[in-house]
C-alpha cells in the first residue's frame, strides 16, 4: 500500500463527508486491530491510510473542522515531514503516554456531539479510559460503527496466509499439554470458558504459526477454551483439512473468524469467562451476554510462554549459533568488501545480512525490519532505509545493525555498533558508556519475583552519571519461534505489575542506547536468559544468561572508561563468542571472528 | 499503657460482649487514627490494646469464635511472643502487603453477617477495598460504628499538648505564603475548598508544632482552607489566645476538633472540594455532601513540604553539623568508657547518645525511637531495648546504632554500626557489602522526574550479587522539623505513581541493610538532598548531596571487596566529615573524629 498515492488531505475529505452522512463529529482511529498486535495487517491501517503518517504507533483523531495525530518522540521528525500538506495538526506526547488525544477530545469535542470507534480494534483499558472521558464531557460515543469501511474503497480485506503446524523436536512441548496447563489456570481461577484474542498466545497453545502480519509467525484467530474442547475461529481455508483434523483430535474444532463473537454471545449464564482486559476488545467484551460472570486476570498462556522450558532454551542458544555464524559471514564480508572500495549502503546490508542469515539451518524469516543506520541515521531508534532514502557507508563515523531473525528454534534480535574509518573520540566516549551499561545490567543477579522495570536503573546508571540518556526501554521480552517483542516483561520506566515478575526461563533484551540527532546512535543489545542461582538463605536468586552470540567491537572502545571488572567481563564474553562460533566458521569468516574476539585491556 | 495488665485473652473477651450486644458478628481493628497517622495517639491504639501485640502495624480482626493479627515479617518473631495464650491467631504477610486481611474475612465471615470497622480511622482507599471484599461476600459492613468505646473503659481521651509556632529564620517561609502557593494549586485543580486531615500538611501550612505523638512534633486537626480563608480544627484549649489571634490575622480561625464533620457536611452544593483520597478517612469523605463536587488528587502540601527551600537546606546543613558533633561526642565517650571496662548496655547507649545531642542549639527531641542493637538484637530492623529485655556491649561483635533528632531547623536520622572486640570476616564482608550499596545510591545522577522506586535496584545491586537482600526499603522522604518519614517519594519495591518524582529539594534517606537473624545486622544511613547537575541536552539531572556528618566506621570494611573508586568516595566523605565537624568539636571528640576520618586505601 503507497499511502502517498492519493492525498492524505482528499481521504480526510472523504472520511467527512461519510461523517456527516451518519450524522457523527468526530472520529477516533486508534492503530490498532481485533487482536491488538503490534504488526497490523492492511486492512487495520487505516489511521495510515488517512493520515499519511507511516510510523507503528500513533493516534488520529478527526472532527469536521480539525484533525490531530498524536505521537511520541521516536516519530516527531517522521511524523512532521509526512503529515506536511496534509492539514493534520502533530500533537507531540511522551513516550508511553496515551491520554493526550482524549484530553484533546475533551476540548475539541462539544457536550451533545457524536464520536465514533470501531470498538471491534478498541482494547477494553482504552475504551474504559474514553468512555470516562466522553462521559465526563457529555459526548455521545458510538462504539459499534466502523465508518472507514465506507471512506475507505481500497480497503484490503482479511490476511489469508496458511497456517502452519510447528512441529518436530523444536516445539518439545504439545498441543494437548499446553491445553491442560490453560486449563488448570482455568480451574485455579473457576472459570468455565477462556476467551483468547492475542495472536501469539493464540499460536503459543495451538503449536500453529502463520504469516498474516510482517515478521511475527501468527495468524489471525480467536480461541474459546472449555473444560470440555475449544474452537479456533479463523479465517475460511487458512487451515488445510489435515490439519483441522489434527486439531480436532486434539479437541480442537476450526469455525470461521467471523463467528467469534457469536459464540460469545450463546454462552449460557451460568458461564464463567476468563478474559484478560488488557488483551481483548471492547466489541468482543460487550458480546459476552451480561448474565455471565466474568474473570478478569491476565492470559494465562501470556505468563506461561514467557518461561522457556529448558528443551526450548536449548534450542535457543543452537539458534544463536546459527545467528552469530550468519552475523560473522556477513561482517567478514562487509569489512573487506568495504576495505575493497565496494558501494555499500544500508540496503545493501539488510539484503546481505538477510541472505547469511537464510543460509542457516532452521532459518523462516526475520523477526523485524532490519535497522541499519549509519552517523545521523543510526541516531534514529525506530529508522528504516528505503530505497528513495538511505546512506551509503562511507567516511567516519559509526553503523548502528539492529536485526534478528525467526529460526524453527528461537528469535532472535541484536544490536551491535561498528566503527566506519576512525571513530572520533566523542563517539568511542558514547560507545563506552552504552557498553557499561549493557554490561552492568548483563551481570547483575536479582531475587527471583523481582518486578523487571525495577532493573532498569542499573543499564542506565552509566549513562546517567554523564547526564545522558536515552527515550526507549532498556529491554522486551522476546518469544520462541514467536513474536520478538512480548510481555509480561518489561525492563523499562513502565509502572510496575504483579505480572512483570522476574521468572526462570524468560528471554528478554538488554539494550541500552545513545542518540546524538543528526549524528550518530549508539545502541548495544544482547537476548538474556533468567537462570536460576543455585542455594541461599536469602531467597531465590536469578542471573542472566547472555544467549547472542557475536563479537562487541573493541575499536570504538574508550579505554580510559573501562575498569578492570568490566574489561573482564568482556573477555569473557569473547571467549564464549569464540569458542561457541569457530566450530560453524571458516575461511575470511572464522578469521575474522577471532580478530574480533581478541582480549582488551582495561 | 501497659498492655500486658490484663490479657488480651480477657480484653477479647469483653469485645466480643459488645459485638454481641450491638449483633455485629466480626470487629476489623486496624492501625489507624482519623489523621492516618504512623505515630497513633493512645486513644487510637486499640489494636495493640485488644491484642497485646506491641508492633508500630498490624491489623487484628476479630469474629465471635476466632481472632486474627496480620503483621509483616519485621514483627512475626515479637507477634508470637505478644500474642502467645491471647486466642489470637498471626497471619503472615509480606511486608508492604495489605489485603491479606480482606481474604481471611471473606473466608470467616458469612454472608449477612455483619462486620464492623470505625470509618472515622479508616482510610478511603482501604475502605474501598474493603466494601469490594463485603459486597462481593455479601457482608454487611457497618462503618459508623465505633464498638471499641463500650469494650474498653481505660481507653484514654484525646491528646492535650500545647500548639506552638515554628519560627524566626529556621521558619524561612511564611503561614501566609505558605497558604497562597496551597490556594494556587487549589485554583488549579478548580477547587472551592480544600480539606486536610494529615496532621504534618497541616503543621507544614500553619508553621505550627505540637506534641501530641511521640517524636513527630504535630498535632492532631483538620485543615478546612477556603479562598477567602481557612478553619483550623484542634481541641479546645490546645491554642493559646495570643496565638489564636495571630493565626485569626492570617485568616485562620481556630474551631473545636470535634467540628471538622459538621463544617464538610454544611459546605454548600455547589462547592468543589479537593480531597487527598489516600490522606482523609472514610468517616470524613462520608460527612461531605452528596450534591458536592470531590475533586481527588494528593494534597498539594505534600508535594510542596517534600521540596525544601535553599534557606531550609542550609538550616539542615546546619543542624546535621550539631547532630554530628553529638555524635562524635557520644562515640568518644563510648569507645573510652567500653575500653575503660565500664558496663554499657544499648539502654546506656539511648541515654548517652539523647543526652549529647539534647546539648546541641536547635534541639527539640528525638525523631524517633533510639534502636541499639547488639548482634543478633541489630539483626532486627524495628529493634528496641526495653528495660526488662536488652544486651550489654561485652566480647565481640557489631553494634548498630539508628538514631535522629528534631532541631528547629531540620529532623536527623543516622544509621551507623561499629566493631566491638574483633569483628568477625562474615561480619566485615556483610559489611562491606552494605556500604558499598549506600555509596552506589549516594554516587548515582539520575534524571529529575525519575520515579524514586526506580532508583532502589541501586542500592540493593551489591549484595544481590551476593544473593543477599534486605526485607524493606532502601529510604524514605525525610520532614524539616517534622515527620522523620514522609512522602511522596520512596526509594523502595513500592509501585511508582507521578507523585514519587525526585524533584530538586527533596530530602531521602539511603539505608540498605543486611541482617543475619539471631547474629548480627548492618545497616549504614544517611540523609541526601536533591540537588540540581547544571547544564545538560539530554534534560535536566539531579544529584545526592550527601547531608549527614559523622565517620563511617573503617575498621569493619573488607578491603578486598572495596574498588578503588569506592575507597575514594569514602576519602572524600570522610574529608568533608572532618572539615565540617572539627571545628564544632574539641579534645576527646576532636581526636576521636580525627581518627575515624583517616582515609582507606582499596
Amino acid at each position: 500500500m503507497d499511502t502517498r498515492t492519493v492525498p492524505a488531505r482528499l481521504r480526510i475529505a472523504r472520511l467527512r463527508e461519510v461523517m456527516a452522512t451518519n450524522h457523527v463529529d468526530a472520529v477516533l482511529v486508534p492503530s490498532s486491530d481485533p487482536h491488538l498486535s503490534e504488526y497490523l495487517p492492511g486492512r487495520w491501517q487505516g489511521r495510515e491510510w488517512f493520515s499519511g503518517f507511516t510510523g507503528s504507533m500513533g493516534t488520529l483523531v478527526v472532527t469536521i473542522g480539525e484533525a490531530a495525530l498524536f505521537a511520541d518522540s521516536r516519530y516527531w521528525t517522521q511524523a512532521e515531514t509526512e503529515l506536511q500538506g496534509s492539514g493534520i495538526e502533530l500533537v507531540k506526547i511522551p513516550t508511553g503516554a496515551a491520554t493526550h488525544h482524549l484530553e484533546w477530545i475533551s476540548a475539541h469535542v462539544k457536550p451533545g456531539q457524536a464520536l465514533a470507534v470501531d470498538g471491534q480494534v478498541l482494547g477494553l483499558a482504552a475504551a474504559q479510559q474514553l468512555r470516562a472521558t466522553t462521559e465526563r464531557v457529555g459526548i455521545r460515543l458510538l462504539s459499534n460503527v466502523d465508518l472507514l469501511d465506507a471512506a475507505w474503497a481500497e480497503r484490503p480485506g482479511l490476511p489469508t496466509a496458511t497456517v502452519y503446524e510447528h512441529t518436530g523436536p523444536q516445539a518439545p512441548v504439545g498441543r494437548p499439554a499446553k491445553l491442560a496447563l490453560v486449563r488448570e489456570a482455568m480451574a485455579r481461577h473457576g472459570a468455565t470458558h477462556h476467551f483468547v484474542s492475542t495472536v501469539d498466545d493464540i499460536a503459543w497453545i495451538t503449536n500453529l504459526r502463520g504469516a498474516d502480519v510482517a515478521y511475527n509467525p501468527v495468524f489471525l484467530a480467536h480461541l474459546l477454551i472449555s473444560h470440555q474442547g475449544a474452537t479456533l475461529f479463523v479465517g475460511a481455508g487458512k487451515v488445510g483439512e489435515p490439519l483441522a483434523e489434527a486439531l480436532l483430535a486434539d479437541g480442537i474444532t476450526v469455525a470461521d473468524y467471523a463467528q467469534a463473537p457469536a459464540a460469545l454471545r450463546t454462552l449460557s449464564a451460568g458461564a464463567r469467562l476468563l478474559l484478560d482486559p488488557k488483551r481483548v476488545t471492547l466489541g468482543l467484551r460487550e458480546a459476552a451476554p451480561d448474565g455471565l460472570t466474568v474473570i478478569e486476570a491476565i492470559n494465562p498462556s501470556t505468563l506461561m510462554k514467557a518461561r522457556k522450558t529448558a528443551a526450548e532454551a536449548a534450542f535457543v542458544r543452537q539458534a544463536m549459533e546459527e545467528d552469530g555464524a550468519a552475523m560473522c559471514a556477513f561482517y567478514a564480508w562487509f569489512e573487506q568488501a568495504l576495505a575493497r572500495g565496494e558501494r555499500i549502503t544500508e540496503i545493501t546490508i539488510d539484503e546481505k545480512l538477510t541472505a547469511e542469515r537464510a543460509k542457516r539451518p532452521g532459518f523462516v524469516g526475520l523477526s523485524f525490519s532490519t535497522i541499519a543506520g549509519f552517523n545521523a541515521n543510526g541516531a534514529m531508534p525506530h529508522y528504516r532505509a528505503t530505497a528513495q532514502s538511505h546512506a551509503t557507508i562511507e567516511g567516519d563515523g559509526l553503523l548502528l545493525i539492529d536485526s534478528g531473525a525467526q529460526y524453527t528454534g528461537g528469535t532472535t534480535d541484536i544490536t551491535r555498533v561498528w566503527p566506519i574509518g576512525t571513530p572520533s573520540a566523542a563517539q568511542k566516549r558514547d560507545y563506552t558508556l552504552v557498553l557499561k551499561g549493557t554490561m552492568q545490567l548483563s551481570r547483575t543477579r536479582f531475587p527471583r519475583g523481582t518486578l523487571s522495570p525495577m532493573l532498569d536503573a542499573l543499564a542506565r546508571a552509566p549513562l546517567w552519571a554523564e547526564s545522558l540518556d536515552y527515550g526507549h526501554g532498556t529491554g522486551h521480552g522476546v518469544g520462541y519461534f514467536l513474536n520478538v517483542h512480548e510481555g509480561p516483561q518489561s525492563i523499562s520506566k513502565s509502572v510496575p505489575d504483579p505480572s512483570m515478575a522476574m521468572e526462570p526461563g524468560m528471554i528478554t533484551s538488554i539494550e541500552p542506547g545513545l542518540y546524538r540527532p543528526g549524528q550518530w546512535g549508539v545502541r548495544i543489545e544482547n537476548l538474556v536468559l533468567n537462570v536460576a542461582v543455585p542455594g541461599g538463605e536469602f531467597g531465590e536468586f536469578l542471573e542472566f544468561e547472555t544467549l547472542t552470540l557475536c563479537p562487541i567491537d573493541t575499536r570504538c572502545l574508550d579505554h580510559a572508561l573501562l575498569r578492570a571488572d568490566e574489561a573482564e567481563w568482556l573477555n569473557r564474553y569473547h571467549a564464549m563468542v569464540r569458542e561457541r562460533l569457530a566450530p560453524k566458521l571458516s575461511g575470511e569468516a572464522l578469521a575474522w571472528l577471532m580478530a574480533r574476539t581478541e582480549p582488551v585491556v582495561a
